[in-house]
């Protein structure tokens, strides 16, 4: 080990609460990015981020507007002929409802054992500040190993509307080797994890119209097909009875798992009783022939997302109504086409939709899936880290969700991201009692050192 | 004809100018009793409505209180060794949205043609006044041939909440040979209708609960049985391919039509084309083997009156929802019980509900359905004042609807009820431009001139 590397890490172990009181000042700030109330705690936050910058000596830090809420910008390129990471984090968080739910207040951050309290600490305001405190520990203990550039935006949280253009504006400026994203997570406190997979997403509302007009269910009820029946017999026909979609050529273009994929997956720790206990639910379902992980990883879904047809409000009101609608929306997996679904979709509802009912499908933003290539050099550097922190092979995990923002930095920058961070799945993201473990956050501070030191 | 009743008939014939602006007066009054905003105008209403009573000459003309809204109450005993009808009505109207489909001011009666345009102008003020017109008229021909008394209430269109207690406390007040009820309608302008049977009503609220809070669809979509999937898996079965109720039992108590039935139904001008076209829909639906007014009037329902689950703004949310709702009620017959229809339904859910999740039952209000004697002295007075003003036999017809006084009456006082009314089948009921066929109304006027000299 180096010396530097070394000093980097002492510097770090014995600053511990001062990088803890100031993660508790960014989490003080209720930066909700959905919330007009919010906006100027917005920029608030936005100059807390770019003040911690410079403090780093970060220069050209700019809070350079968008169509929302201003992304932050920083370089530091005096590493020459070393590789340039551009660091993306978001200082945005979740709403706060239901707030009656919360132990403690949600913008005051409060320890409680091994674990710090409060909105943002674990999404993300916690992993972009274990970014920020490593590259505090190491221009503490000499120069910058990596020249770096920063990308905070403000409306991750809102499904960064603005990111794909400011990106596009600005390819010269964000121009970089590789991405250093710390928005994903661990899958256990003792299972460093890397991930490298991401499902893409295809929305849709579907519209049911049957009588022109709200009907007497006692005058019309027996001679009507009742398009809340009607939608909930098409979806009841959406997927059999192993959770297969049944949309026609929705699997025609699932990349099939290799066998050493099916490896990665089998190592991982999480055990049915882990999915099912974090998810609250009496038992798992979906496809038997795969495992939750590869289930939620590797393969596609269709998931209704909401419903809503006639009265729904207390009591009765014995009306027959003239339409129901579903949100619905597939996860999608390489090599899939969000625009290929949506033909597959009206094709299911051409050939499944009774007569006696219309119907209307529209469709939302879709994104397909994207895999990170693990032979790039941020992989490899991130993985040694891990391995000397943790004393462990770190985890490679293929995440359900999507995170646009690393397709666009592949399409738009040519640029691979490491996705990692040091959240945990019971940190109760986007919900109340969000926490971040402590001691798992102190690991990813000098993991993240030894990320930079390695690159 | 005798030559009161000549005089009588003359009489409406001669005063329909006169006739129709009172309709227009009480139409005028915007009661709409589901509204708090409205309180006043009720009272105005009822106030407006015992005046016309006390100006028929009618005696003990009383607004009583309710719970909720008042009951207009009046009596006329005068015709000794003459059977009492109590005359049954509501002052009440439904709420007018959506106001902007309104081609007139829904409380600014307005004549087009042969039609009178206005909110409550069909329900049922414009009935109300048929009767009282009609009694205006036969008090100007002479003394009234028959005892009357009146129950005018003003919550019919919010589910008459008050009634059934106000008639339990008012049993000897209310005390008659029989009711005339003309808050039904005509089937056609060319088919005088007599309505014999009503639908009962049985309502429920299902809540399935998945998870035990909202998911991310991409985390969760896959491994998770979607609440709002498994609520329409189990809605998609609870009717078979023929429009057949599955619930155990359902159908274990329904009376079977007699083959008299089966003729007065096929007796019936209706047309499947004139159901396709008033409701609005592509196809009709239903069990086959009966006919639209079968199925209809004669045969149970299961309905969904309204769904709700996870996301159902504008655009996207990616949520896999930890619950989803259903109303769902059942029209009963003769001889359904609305809590035996309970049970089924519970085990229903119970044998077809999948262990991935939980699901609650509520129950609402129910009522059992009701059949009219048609031998009794009311039936055969209106059956032949149709005759004479229409010149056929009049059409007896079992109703999809449930009017709940009609039962009350049966049970409560032991009468039996006219059920008629002089409203068109596209009248609007409850919807924007609701109006009324004048010259319907006209000769329904006749109509009950003649039925209260018949009885």
């Amino acid at each position: 080990m180096t010396d530097q590397r070394r000093l980097a890490l002492d510097y770090a172990s014995q600053h511990r609460v001062d990088f803890l009181n100031a993660l508790k000042e960014l989490a003080a700030l209720p930066s909700v990015s959905t919330d007009e109330e919010h906006k100027a705690d917005m920029q608030r936050t936005a100059a807390w981020v770019a003040n911690r910058l410079k403090g780093l000596g970060i220069s050209n830090v700019n809070i350079m507007p968008t169509g929302g809420h201003p992304v932050i910008y920083g370089e530091w390129l005096g590493a020459v002929g070393k590789p340039t990471v551009l660091v993306y984090g978001h200082y945005d968080v979740q709403p706060v409802d239901p707030i009656e739910l919360w132990k403690t207040g949600p913008f005051t951050p409060t320890e409680i054992g091994e674990n710090l309290y409060g909105r943002g600490v674990s999404d993300m305001k916690g992993q972009v500040m274990a970014t920020l405190n490593a590259l505090d520990a190491i221009t503490h203990s000499g120069a910058l190993p990596v020249n770096l550039k920063f990308l905070i935006e403000g409306e991750e949280e809102i499904g960064s509307p603005s990111l794909g253009k400011f990106i596009a504006d600005h390819k010269d400026l964000l121009k970089a080797d590789l991405c250093l994203n710390p928005d994903a997570g661990l899958i256990g406190k003792e299972y460093p994890t890397i991930t490298y997979g991401l499902r893409g997403l295809a929305y849709f509302e579907l519209r049911v119209y049957g009588p022109d007009h709200d009907l007497h269910s006692g005058l019309a009820g027996g001679i009507v097909h009742n398009p809340a029946q009607a939608l909930a017999e098409l979806i009841a026909i959406m997927h059999d009875q192993n959770g297969r979609v049944m949309l026609p050529g929705f699997y025609d273009r699932v990349r099939v798992l290799s066998a050493a994929e099916h490896e990665d997956f089998a190592r991982l720790p999480t055990t049915d009783e882990d999915y099912r206990s974090d998810l609250g639910v009496r038992e798992l379902w979906g496809e038997p022939e795969f495992t939750p992980a590869e289930r939620t990883g590797a393969r596609p879904t269709l998931e209704i997302n909401g419903l809503l047809s006639g009265y729904t409000g207390k009591g009765q009101k014995t009306v027959l109504p003239a339409w129901a609608m579903a949100k619905i929306s597939c996860r999608l997996v390489p090599d899939q086409d969000p625009n290929a679904v949506y033909t597959q979709l009206k094709q299911f509802l051409t050939a499944h939709a009774p007569k006696t009912i219309r119907w209307e499908l529209d469709k939302f933003a879709g994104a397909p899936a994207s895999i990170t290539d693990l032979e790039q050099p941020g992989v490899k550097a991130i993985v040694a880290a891990f391995e000397t922190v943790w004393g462990v092979k770190p985890y490679f995990k293929r995440e359900g969700g999507s995170i646009p923002v690393v397709s666009q930095m592949q399409v738009m920058l040519g640029i691979e991201s490491v996705l990692t961070g040091f959240g945990l799945p019971d940190d109760n993201l986007h919900a109340p009692n969000e926490k971040l473990h402590l001691p798992t956050w102190y690991r990813g501070i000098d993991t993240l050192i030894h990320f930079f030191f390695n690159l």
